[in-house]
Protein backbone atom coordinates (compact mmCIF):
# COMPACT_ATOMS: atom_id res chain seq x y z
CA UNK A 1 0.00 0.00 0.00
CA UNK A 2 1.46 3.28 -1.09
CA UNK A 3 -0.57 6.92 0.07
CA UNK A 4 -0.52 9.20 -3.29
CA UNK A 5 -1.49 12.68 -3.09
CA UNK A 6 -2.41 14.47 -6.57
CA UNK A 7 -2.20 17.82 -6.64
CA UNK A 8 -4.16 19.58 -9.26
CA UNK A 9 -1.98 22.69 -10.13
CA UNK A 10 1.46 23.91 -9.07
CA UNK A 11 2.24 25.44 -5.36
CA UNK A 12 2.56 28.84 -6.46
CA UNK A 13 3.45 30.14 -2.72
CA UNK A 14 7.06 29.29 -1.01
CA UNK A 15 5.88 29.25 2.05
CA UNK A 16 2.88 26.49 1.39
CA UNK A 17 5.52 24.78 -0.35
CA UNK A 18 7.37 24.51 2.80
CA UNK A 19 4.58 23.52 4.93
CA UNK A 20 4.14 20.73 2.64
CA UNK A 21 7.51 19.46 2.77
CA UNK A 22 7.45 19.79 6.30
CA UNK A 23 4.99 17.83 6.92
CA UNK A 24 5.87 15.80 3.73
CA UNK A 25 8.93 15.00 5.45
CA UNK A 26 7.08 13.54 8.45
CA UNK A 27 4.77 11.16 6.51
CA UNK A 28 7.30 9.55 4.84
CA UNK A 29 8.19 8.26 8.21
CA UNK A 30 5.09 5.81 8.96
CA UNK A 31 4.35 4.97 5.03
CA UNK A 32 5.42 4.90 1.64
CA UNK A 33 4.50 8.21 0.21
CA UNK A 34 4.23 10.08 -2.87
CA UNK A 35 3.29 13.33 -3.90
CA UNK A 36 1.95 14.55 -7.26
CA UNK A 37 1.70 17.76 -8.98
CA UNK A 38 -1.05 17.46 -12.34
CA UNK A 39 0.62 20.78 -14.18
CA UNK A 40 -1.70 23.84 -14.66
CA UNK A 41 -4.48 23.46 -17.46
CA UNK A 42 -2.78 26.15 -19.70
CA UNK A 43 -4.96 29.65 -21.22
CA UNK A 44 -7.33 29.41 -18.25
CA UNK A 45 -8.35 32.74 -18.43
CA UNK A 46 -10.11 32.85 -21.37
CA UNK A 47 -11.78 29.36 -20.53
CA UNK A 48 -15.07 28.88 -18.92
CA UNK A 49 -14.64 27.30 -15.26
CA UNK A 50 -16.29 24.18 -16.33
CA UNK A 51 -14.11 23.59 -19.14
CA UNK A 52 -11.40 24.43 -16.75
CA UNK A 53 -12.72 21.55 -14.88
CA UNK A 54 -13.34 18.85 -17.77
CA UNK A 55 -9.87 19.38 -18.92
CA UNK A 56 -8.41 19.07 -15.22
CA UNK A 57 -10.61 15.85 -14.75
CA UNK A 58 -9.53 13.91 -17.70
CA UNK A 59 -5.39 14.61 -16.41
CA UNK A 60 -6.88 13.48 -12.75
CA UNK A 61 -8.31 10.08 -14.50
CA UNK A 62 -5.32 9.82 -16.89
CA UNK A 63 -3.08 9.36 -13.68
CA UNK A 64 -5.45 6.47 -11.99
CA UNK A 65 -5.17 3.07 -12.68
CA UNK A 66 -7.98 0.57 -12.18
CA UNK A 67 -7.20 -0.50 -8.96
CA UNK A 68 -7.03 3.10 -7.16
CA UNK A 69 -8.36 3.50 -4.18
CA UNK A 70 -9.54 7.12 -4.58
CA UNK A 71 -10.82 9.93 -2.41
CA UNK A 72 -11.20 13.24 -3.41
CA UNK A 73 -10.99 16.38 -0.67
CA UNK A 74 -14.34 18.44 -1.49
CA UNK A 75 -16.41 20.09 0.45
CA UNK A 76 -19.30 18.05 -0.01
CA UNK A 77 -17.34 15.00 1.33
CA UNK A 78 -18.26 13.85 4.92
CA UNK A 79 -16.65 15.94 7.33
CA UNK A 80 -14.13 13.65 10.14
CA UNK A 81 -12.78 14.43 13.05
CA UNK A 82 -9.21 13.87 13.58
CA UNK A 83 -9.88 9.76 15.44
CA UNK A 84 -12.32 9.01 12.83
CA UNK A 85 -10.29 10.30 10.10
CA UNK A 86 -7.58 7.61 11.70
CA UNK A 87 -10.07 4.83 11.78
CA UNK A 88 -10.53 5.42 8.49
CA UNK A 89 -7.11 5.48 6.72
CA UNK A 90 -6.31 2.18 8.93
CA UNK A 91 -9.15 0.31 7.26
CA UNK A 92 -8.41 1.70 3.98
CA UNK A 93 -4.85 1.05 3.97
CA UNK A 94 -5.24 -2.71 5.27
CA UNK A 95 -7.45 -3.28 2.27
CA UNK A 96 -6.55 -5.29 -1.13
CA UNK A 97 -5.81 -2.01 -2.93
CA UNK A 98 -2.37 -1.14 -3.68
CA UNK A 99 -2.62 2.87 -3.80
CA UNK A 100 -4.67 4.80 -1.54
CA UNK A 101 -5.08 8.22 -3.84
CA UNK A 102 -5.68 11.29 -1.99
CA UNK A 103 -6.63 14.16 -4.76
CA UNK A 104 -6.78 18.09 -4.26
CA UNK A 105 -8.34 19.53 -7.16
CA UNK A 106 -8.15 23.09 -8.47
CA UNK A 107 -10.02 26.28 -7.62
CA UNK A 108 -13.34 25.10 -9.44
CA UNK A 109 -13.16 21.79 -7.37
CA UNK A 110 -13.95 18.21 -9.62
CA UNK A 111 -15.84 17.50 -12.61
CA UNK A 112 -18.75 14.98 -12.25
CA UNK A 113 -16.86 12.13 -14.36
CA UNK A 114 -13.57 12.50 -11.47
CA UNK A 115 -16.49 12.42 -8.37
CA UNK A 116 -17.73 9.42 -10.45
CA UNK A 117 -14.62 7.43 -10.37
CA UNK A 118 -14.13 8.06 -6.84
CA UNK A 119 -14.61 5.41 -4.27
CA UNK A 120 -14.81 8.13 -0.92
CA UNK A 121 -15.41 11.79 -0.36
CA UNK A 122 -13.80 13.34 2.35
CA UNK A 123 -14.36 17.08 4.01
CA UNK A 124 -11.79 18.66 6.28
CA UNK A 125 -13.44 21.67 7.21
CA UNK A 126 -17.07 23.06 7.22
CA UNK A 127 -14.83 26.32 6.05
CA UNK A 128 -13.83 26.98 2.45
CA UNK A 129 -10.19 27.05 2.04
CA UNK A 130 -8.02 27.95 -0.94
CA UNK A 131 -7.16 24.86 -2.77
CA UNK A 132 -3.76 26.25 -2.03
CA UNK A 133 -3.87 25.90 1.74
CA UNK A 134 -5.69 22.76 2.20
CA UNK A 135 -2.54 21.58 0.78
CA UNK A 136 -0.50 21.91 3.68
CA UNK A 137 -3.78 21.49 6.00
CA UNK A 138 -4.17 17.74 4.38
CA UNK A 139 -0.60 17.06 4.49
CA UNK A 140 -0.54 18.11 8.44
CA UNK A 141 -3.43 16.05 8.75
CA UNK A 142 -2.21 12.77 7.02
CA UNK A 143 0.96 13.59 9.35
CA UNK A 144 -0.92 13.68 12.33
CA UNK A 145 -3.52 10.22 11.45
CA UNK A 146 -0.54 8.25 10.61
CA UNK A 147 1.03 9.24 14.08
CA UNK A 148 -1.92 8.20 15.89
CA UNK A 149 -2.54 4.94 14.08
CA UNK A 150 1.06 4.26 15.36
CA UNK A 151 0.45 4.95 18.50
CA UNK A 152 3.20 7.45 19.01
CA UNK A 153 2.62 10.09 21.67
CA UNK A 154 0.14 12.81 21.10
CA UNK A 155 2.23 16.12 19.37
CA UNK A 156 1.52 19.27 21.68
CA UNK A 157 2.77 21.55 19.03
CA UNK B 1 -14.10 48.67 16.18
CA UNK B 2 -10.37 46.86 15.45
CA UNK B 3 -9.55 43.05 15.45
CA UNK B 4 -7.00 41.97 17.38
CA UNK B 5 -5.14 38.25 17.18
CA UNK B 6 -3.57 37.25 20.73
CA UNK B 7 -1.13 34.21 19.96
CA UNK B 8 -0.02 32.47 22.80
CA UNK B 9 3.61 32.04 22.22
CA UNK B 10 6.22 32.69 18.99
CA UNK B 11 5.34 31.42 16.02
CA UNK B 12 8.13 29.01 15.29
CA UNK B 13 8.35 28.12 11.73
CA UNK B 14 9.56 30.92 9.04
CA UNK B 15 6.90 29.60 6.67
CA UNK B 16 4.07 29.76 9.28
CA UNK B 17 4.98 33.99 10.09
CA UNK B 18 4.99 34.12 5.86
CA UNK B 19 1.75 32.47 5.71
CA UNK B 20 0.40 34.32 8.48
CA UNK B 21 1.80 37.70 7.02
CA UNK B 22 0.40 36.88 3.85
CA UNK B 23 -3.19 37.27 4.84
CA UNK B 24 -2.52 39.43 7.40
CA UNK B 25 -1.77 42.13 4.60
CA UNK B 26 -5.08 41.44 2.89
CA UNK B 27 -7.51 41.63 6.39
CA UNK B 28 -6.23 45.17 6.63
CA UNK B 29 -7.67 45.94 3.75
CA UNK B 30 -11.21 45.47 5.67
CA UNK B 31 -10.19 46.45 8.81
CA UNK B 32 -8.37 47.78 11.18
CA UNK B 33 -6.22 44.82 12.79
CA UNK B 34 -3.47 44.00 14.79
CA UNK B 35 -1.80 40.41 15.94
CA UNK B 36 -0.08 40.36 19.78
CA UNK B 37 2.05 37.58 20.29
CA UNK B 38 2.34 36.85 24.09
CA UNK B 39 6.03 35.80 24.79
CA UNK B 40 6.45 31.68 25.82
CA UNK B 41 6.27 30.69 29.11
CA UNK B 42 9.90 29.99 30.34
CA UNK B 43 11.09 26.42 31.49
CA UNK B 44 8.26 24.70 30.59
CA UNK B 45 9.78 21.95 30.08
CA UNK B 46 10.08 20.88 33.69
CA UNK B 47 6.57 22.14 34.17
CA UNK B 48 3.48 20.31 34.31
CA UNK B 49 0.74 21.50 31.18
CA UNK B 50 -2.06 22.31 33.93
CA UNK B 51 0.92 25.08 35.33
CA UNK B 52 1.63 26.06 31.77
CA UNK B 53 -2.13 26.76 31.58
CA UNK B 54 -2.00 28.85 34.23
CA UNK B 55 0.62 31.45 33.38
CA UNK B 56 -0.05 31.53 29.96
CA UNK B 57 -3.87 32.03 30.76
CA UNK B 58 -2.91 34.89 33.16
CA UNK B 59 -0.64 36.45 30.36
CA UNK B 60 -3.58 36.28 28.22
CA UNK B 61 -6.37 37.86 30.73
CA UNK B 62 -3.71 40.84 31.83
CA UNK B 63 -3.54 41.65 27.78
CA UNK B 64 -7.57 41.99 27.37
CA UNK B 65 -9.69 45.29 28.57
CA UNK B 66 -13.28 45.44 30.32
CA UNK B 67 -15.30 45.85 26.72
CA UNK B 68 -13.33 43.47 24.83
CA UNK B 69 -15.52 41.01 23.02
CA UNK B 70 -13.28 37.55 23.28
CA UNK B 71 -13.77 34.79 21.34
CA UNK B 72 -11.60 31.75 21.82
CA UNK B 73 -10.18 29.29 18.75
CA UNK B 74 -11.29 26.48 20.79
CA UNK B 75 -11.83 22.51 19.57
CA UNK B 76 -15.17 22.35 21.91
CA UNK B 77 -16.40 25.80 20.31
CA UNK B 78 -19.22 25.84 17.66
CA UNK B 79 -18.02 24.74 14.44
CA UNK B 80 -19.05 26.79 11.77
CA UNK B 81 -19.38 27.07 7.89
CA UNK B 82 -17.77 29.96 6.08
CA UNK B 83 -20.94 31.83 5.40
CA UNK B 84 -21.87 31.33 9.01
CA UNK B 85 -18.30 32.55 9.91
CA UNK B 86 -19.02 35.71 8.32
CA UNK B 87 -22.75 36.23 9.50
CA UNK B 88 -21.13 36.19 13.52
CA UNK B 89 -18.45 38.43 12.36
CA UNK B 90 -20.94 41.10 10.81
CA UNK B 91 -22.78 40.77 13.85
CA UNK B 92 -20.24 41.17 15.88
CA UNK B 93 -18.34 44.08 14.41
CA UNK B 94 -21.53 46.39 14.19
CA UNK B 95 -21.91 45.77 18.16
CA UNK B 96 -20.88 48.54 20.48
CA UNK B 97 -17.61 47.05 21.80
CA UNK B 98 -14.43 48.58 20.78
CA UNK B 99 -12.10 45.39 20.19
CA UNK B 100 -13.27 42.18 19.06
CA UNK B 101 -10.43 40.00 20.19
CA UNK B 102 -9.86 36.12 18.98
CA UNK B 103 -7.30 34.04 20.65
CA UNK B 104 -5.09 31.47 19.50
CA UNK B 105 -4.26 28.91 22.96
CA UNK B 106 -1.05 27.15 23.53
CA UNK B 107 0.22 23.83 22.86
CA UNK B 108 -2.35 22.85 25.79
CA UNK B 109 -5.01 24.94 24.93
CA UNK B 110 -6.62 27.27 27.51
CA UNK B 111 -7.45 27.79 31.60
CA UNK B 112 -10.65 27.91 32.78
CA UNK B 113 -10.37 31.41 33.76
CA UNK B 114 -9.69 32.38 30.57
CA UNK B 115 -13.02 30.37 29.12
CA UNK B 116 -15.00 31.99 31.72
CA UNK B 117 -14.08 35.39 30.34
CA UNK B 118 -14.71 34.98 27.10
CA UNK B 119 -17.81 35.68 24.80
CA UNK B 120 -17.67 33.07 22.66
CA UNK B 121 -15.95 30.06 21.49
CA UNK B 122 -14.90 29.31 17.94
CA UNK B 123 -13.83 26.05 16.47
CA UNK B 124 -12.67 25.91 12.95
CA UNK B 125 -12.93 22.25 12.13
CA UNK B 126 -13.54 18.98 14.17
CA UNK B 127 -9.82 18.28 12.93
CA UNK B 128 -7.45 18.75 15.23
CA UNK B 129 -4.55 20.91 14.20
CA UNK B 130 -1.07 22.19 15.60
CA UNK B 131 -1.91 25.17 17.39
CA UNK B 132 1.04 26.66 14.59
CA UNK B 133 -0.89 25.80 11.98
CA UNK B 134 -4.51 27.53 13.27
CA UNK B 135 -2.46 30.42 12.85
CA UNK B 136 -2.09 30.18 9.20
CA UNK B 137 -5.54 28.55 8.87
CA UNK B 138 -7.17 31.07 10.83
CA UNK B 139 -6.25 34.45 9.17
CA UNK B 140 -6.86 32.83 5.76
CA UNK B 141 -10.55 32.44 6.97
CA UNK B 142 -10.88 35.88 8.24
CA UNK B 143 -9.54 37.71 5.35
CA UNK B 144 -12.06 35.11 3.68
CA UNK B 145 -14.63 36.28 5.70
CA UNK B 146 -13.90 40.23 5.46
CA UNK B 147 -14.18 39.69 1.77
CA UNK B 148 -17.53 38.03 1.70
CA UNK B 149 -18.59 40.45 4.43
CA UNK B 150 -17.47 43.34 2.00
CA UNK B 151 -19.10 41.73 -1.23
CA UNK B 152 -16.20 41.14 -3.10
CA UNK B 153 -15.95 38.80 -6.07
CA UNK B 154 -15.23 35.28 -4.56
CA UNK B 155 -12.37 34.25 -4.75
CA UNK B 156 -10.90 31.04 -6.54
CA UNK B 157 -7.21 30.65 -5.64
Amino acid sequence: MKVVLLLTGKTDEAWIRDGIENYEKRISRYTRYESIVIPDIKNTSSMPPAKVKQKEGEKILSMLKNDDYVVLLDEHGRVYSTLEMASFLRNTMVSAKKRLVFIIGGAWGFHEDVINRADHLLSLSMLTFSHQLVRVIFTEQLYRVLSVNAGDPYHHE
